[in-house]
C-alpha cells in the first residue's frame, strides 16, 4: 500500500542517485546532453510502460516514442531491465512529510499521497504493467517489489504498533486496496471521505483512538 | 470486491445465456461445430487477453491463437468487444453457495472464490487487461462496470446491513484489497488466514460478532 509514496525510484547502481530533471549548473555541452538524452529517454520509456503495458516495451518502441536511435539506446541501457529502471527514475520522489504521530492524521496523508501518484504519474498502469511482467521476468519482480516495499513502509510501521503477522498483512493490504481497487476495478480513485472511512474502519478495529 | 465471484460473463444478448462449454445432447452436426468454434475462438481470446493485455487483443492475435480464420471471427463476432464478451463466457461461472447468514463465513467464502479466480482463470490478468483498456474504450468499461458489480453485489449486501455511503464503500473496497492488492503488489494471493484477519478487522470495526 501507499506504493511509491516514498520513493519508487530506488536503484542500486550508483550513477542513477543523481536528479536526472535538473541539469548540472556548470556542465560542459557532452552533460548538458547527456542529461537531456536520459530525461527524453526516461520519459518516453514511462510513456510506453504506461500505455502500452509491460508486454509491449521494447528498445524498439521507446526509441521510435523518444526521436532517438535504438542504438543510442542500446548503447546506454542495454537491457529492458535498464530501460525500466531509467523510466521509474523519471517519475521521481513523492511528496513525503514527517510523521506528526497521529495515526489517522498519517494514514490518510500516506493515501492521499498514494492516490496522488494514480493521478500524477499513473501509478496504477505502472502496478499492472510490472505486475503483469513481473509474472514472467523476476528482474521485474525484484523492481516491483522494492517499490512496494518502500512505498509501504510508512504506513506498516504505524500499523505494526497495533498488529503483527497476518492481522498486519491483512490490514496493510486493506489500506492499499481502498486506492487500488477502485482504480482497478471501476477506473477511478475514492473520495477523501473514502480513505477517511477506511482509516478509521481500521483504526477502529484495533482501538485506535482517531479524531474527526 | 469478489468481483466474479458470482457470474462475470453477464451480457445483454439473449444468445449468449447459453452455456457454450456443453454441446447440446441432440444437435446437428451444425450446432456441434458453432459450438466447438465458439468454445474454441472463446479460450483463445481468454489466453490472447490475459497474456497479452488488453492493448495487444485484436482479430488477428485471436484467430492465430484459435487455429481459425480471420474471416470466421469477423463473421461470427464483428468487434473487439464482441471477441471480449466471448473470452469472458468461457471463463463460466464462479461457484457461488447460498448464504450462511453468519457474516463472517459468508464473506470468507466471498474471497476465497475470488481469491481462487486469480489462481483458476487469472482473474488478475482479466482486470488488470480490463482495466487498462476500460481507460480508453467504454464499451469495456463497461463489461468491466457489470463484472465488477455483479461479483460485489454478495459482499456489499452483508455489509449494507452494518454500514452505508462512503463507510460502505471503503469497506467493500478494503475487503476486495486484500485479495488484489498481493496479486497486484507482490504476484501472490494471500493465505487463508490473511483472509480470516481481514474479514475479523472489518467485522471487529462494525461491531459484528464473529466466531473463531
Amino acid at each position: 500500500m501507499t506504493a511509491c509514496s516514498s520513493n519508487f525510484t530506488r536503484t542500486s547502481r550508483p550513477e542513477v542517485e543523481r536528479d536526472m530533471a535538473q541539469e548540472p549548473q556548470s556542465a560542459s555541452d557532452d552533460d548538458v546532453r547527456v542529461a537531456r538524452t536520459r530525461r527524453d529517454v526516461g520519459r518516453a520509456a514511462l510513456r510506453v510502460l504506461t500505455e502500452a503495458g509491460g508486454r509491449s516495451f521494447s528498445h524498439a518502441e521507446v526509441a521510435a516514442e523518444a526521436g532517438y536511435s535504438r542504438t543510442t539506446l542500446y548503447t546506454h541501457w542495454p537491457t529492458k531491465v535498464d530501460l525500466v529502471t531509467l523510466a521509474l527514475e523519471s517519475v521521481g520522489r513523492m511528496p513525503h512529510g514527517e510523521p506528526t504521530g497521529d495515526a489517522k492524521t498519517d494514514l490518510v496523508r500516506e493515501l492521499r499521497a498514494f492516490r496522488q501518484a494514480f493521478v500524477d504519474v499513473k501509478l496504477d498502469q505502472i502496478l499492472m504493467a510490472l505486475a503483469q511482467w513481473g509474472t514472467t521476468v523476476d528482474e521485474i519482480a525484484a523492481i516491483r517489489d522494492s517499490i512496494v516495499e518502500d512505498g509501504e513502509g510508512v504506513a506498516r510501521a504505524i500499523l505494526a504498533d497495533v498488529a503483527s503477522g497476518d492481522e498486519l498483512e491483512a490490514a496493510v493490504a486493506m489500506l492499499s486496496g481502498v486506492v487500488v481497487c477502485p482504480a482497478l476495478m471501476y477506473g477511478r480513485v475514492p473520495s477523501d471521505d473514502v480513505i477517511d472511512q477506511a482509516v478509521t474502519i481500521v483504526l477502529r478495529a484495533f482501538g485506535v483512538p482517531s479524531e474527526g
